[in-house]
């Protein structure tokens, strides 16, 4: 039997995933019965990288697509919000499969598109969205749930990753490293989403509401990006034994007696001996918690054309595999298809408990130490290393390690701090795992 | 709806499964739906740390569970070849799907079980089997197939891992450790399936069938365990860069334009910023490398009561899932089942072509080093370093690693050595990734 794919969008991830379908020798026996009946694109003149057969439809009107009666399966990589949000639900609609890499539509508009695929008794498939070739959403679907998860934490922005080793590497700063990656092309021209922590946002809130099983709103992700972090800052990280990555993290926590989940996206100090401490460059890892399972780690690129492509045919192949063998039941596997009923309750980031790094400057006056740490005594924060690490000309560069703090207790000693005498700015402050 | 389970063993992982299976509070919502039946034990007075519910049966008569017209799943963890073999073919002819932790077990008769398995219809998973609790069969069943696969590397037995990083870190000898390890509870009283690799082939043969769709036989794994590797080659590979870890290694080679598969199990020294060189103590690392993917790696316990009853239990969730989902038909999914046709072509280990790590003991005389080199010219044997380490009395030792080179004419390279007047001994060999 043949099953038939709808491809949306010929682009780098679009054109991988043809160049997989149309050469199935030495690959799983299965791509032999899938065949790309139309793919959708802007411009039908222009010239692609991948040799397409003379028979295949390039068709502009992705409308037409996915209403195509034969094709079973739609695969969206154009990615954005728009049109891509309403041509998954018209496909749904039509009782078409989805396999999509668009985190930024499914982190929004994912409660509306599982409602409607699980009304109709459909998948949708998302493994590319997250982590790139890395298994890490089916595991967590099909593997995981047997466990109480305690946390998610993953590197899963290969772009900042990049920026970080690097600068961590040559004591490069920022703007430097950006505009580097931006000639490579490991960064975009517009670098916002990435940098800022945006896209590690999308990937978090997806990961949390498949680790946790309850629905998660996209906003409710606390996000800070890399632009704050200073060559001086990843120097005074390594002198402390520390390197410092964008994390992305959901974890447990429990509120009196409830459980709630906090949410977050910062640049991160991490022991050096941490697992995701020596994921370099453009590579992404994902580390999971659970009881009785203790820690797994997924580790693999995180982007690229060959990589994303591995993971959205490897979804196409999982949707027909079930259609092979479950006979015409509209009954969807509750392991595969996704319906939490809940919205997971948020922990507000002041209620958040972590260690901070500090970097102060202070005029270099006698006791400044000791004023330090009176405010931060008064506020009930505790602390593990005060370190007078430099000077900057007449000032004094200060380093504080925090114990483990509430954030709005550490919030509240900084106002107090910036109100001393000797206090002239805080440059920096990282959360520390 | 209630699917019944019939476990048989309650050790360790059955112990762990059933715990997990007797409180499903936080976990995923389909364990509501799986009740344990029945549990095979050896001795039902014997004492549990698990709490058993008092409805539920314990029954030496392993024959009549398998039988039970109400038991939908087997969970085999009883481990051994007989009588698990047995009881799971009587399993599948009464129309049960299997899951199992038995690696030997499947290792050696997976193609009776399987072919058995795939004429009733029935799912036979075996996650717990290889890597504890690492998922990493069902991820290369379900999302790695796409991938033409290269090679599957991986640090698959606990102990042995743990021994070489004891031996790494305190320069302490293998006796030692191991003794020490016996008493922790890490190795065996009878350690040979541990250390003398024959667990890990076990494990890299059922890794091999599943990455390259083929079937393997258990003796085609060239094997070698780590009695031999002492404290000095730890310490000189640790100057050369390197480290020693005990790797299960199948890779695909192409012999004269037909493919073919290498399979083995050897201590082999590792650059140390190969992502598998940091995988310590006993923890398991799979490596996993094809195109286009690249490389992933799936990390994690190895073992262990939790980790392991985790994988069994996803298992049994998955089987559940389609069964749900499948209505009555008896066509398996082709990826979560297993059938290949054909044995993989094996090129035996005088094929390989690989680098090599060999220590010299050989009288201090000069020339030594240039009759050494002259030799391995002959056999057309490349060399990367040739270093005299150190002295042992009045002989020296000179450790030689070579380029790659064909095991075969290495081999013979070392026949012509040991013809030298100056040569005493070759106490390592060791290859080289």
């Amino acid at each position: 039997m043949v099953y038939n794919i709808g491809l949306l969008g010929l682009g780098t991830v679009g054109g991988g995933t043809a160049k997989i379908l149309l050469d199935p020798v030495d690959r799983h026996p299965l791509l032999e019965e899938i065949k790309i009946k139309q793919i959708g694109v802007r411009d039908k003149s222009k010239t692609r990288d991948v040799p397409l057969p003379p028979d295949l439809i390039l068709n502009t009107d992705l409308e037409a697509i996915v209403k195509d009666p034969e094709i079973d399966i739609i695969v969206e990589l154009i990615g954005g919000l728009e049109p891509a949000r309403s041509l998954i639900l018209t496909a749904i609609d039509q009782g078409k499969h989805i396999v999509t890499a668009n985190k930024a539509v499914i982190a929004r508009y994912g409660d509306e598109i599982y409602a409607a695929a699980n009304e109709k008794g459909v998948y949708v498939l998302l493994e590319a969205a997250v982590g790139g070739g890395i298994p890490v959403i089916k595991p967590l679907k099909q593997s995981l749930g047997v466990n109480k998860i305690k946390n998610v934490i993953g590197i899963v922005n290969g772009t900042t990753n990049y920026i970080l080793t690097r600068m961590s590497g040559e004591k490069a700063s920022f703007e430097e490293v950006l505009k580097e990656a931006q000639e490579l092309g490991y960064a975009e021209a517009d670098p916002t989403a990435d940098v800022d922590g945006l896209d590690a946002a999308d990937k978090i809130s997806i990961l949390a509401s498949l680790a946790f099983s309850g629905k998660v709103k996209r906003e409710d992700v606390y996000t800070e990006g890399i632009r704050q972090v200073s060559a001086a800052d990843i120097n005074y990280a390594d002198k402390l034994g520390f390197i410092i990555k964008l994390l992305a993290i959901a974890e447990s926590n429990h509120q009196l007696g409830e459980e709630a989940l906090q949410l977050r996206v910062t640049p991160t100090l991490l022991p050096k001996d941490h697992p995701l401490a020596s994921i370099n460059g453009v590579y992404n890892a994902i580390l999971v918690e659970g009881e009785p399972l203790g820690q797994v780690m997924f580790f693999g690129p995180g982007a690229g054309a060959g990589a994303t492509a591995s993971a959205v045919v490897s979804d196409i192949m999982n949707i027909v595999g079930i259609l092979k063998s479950s006979g015409n039941t509209n009954d969807l596997d509750p392991l595969l298809s996704y319906s939490p009923s809940h919205y997971c309750k948020i922990t507000p980031i002041e209620e958040l408990i972590t260690r901070f790094y500090v970097r102060f400057v202070c005029r270099d006056i006698p006791g400044v130490i000791g004023h330090l740490g009176t405010c931060f005594g008064k506020s009930n924060v505790s602390l593990e290393s005060v370190v007078q690490i430099g000077f900057l000309g007449e000032l004094a560069e200060i380093v504080v390690v925090t114990h483990d703090v509430r954030e709005g207790n550490f919030r509240q000693a900084l106002e107090e701090i910036s109100k001393l005498e000797a206090f002239k700015s805080i440059p920096s402050i990282l959360r520390v795992l």
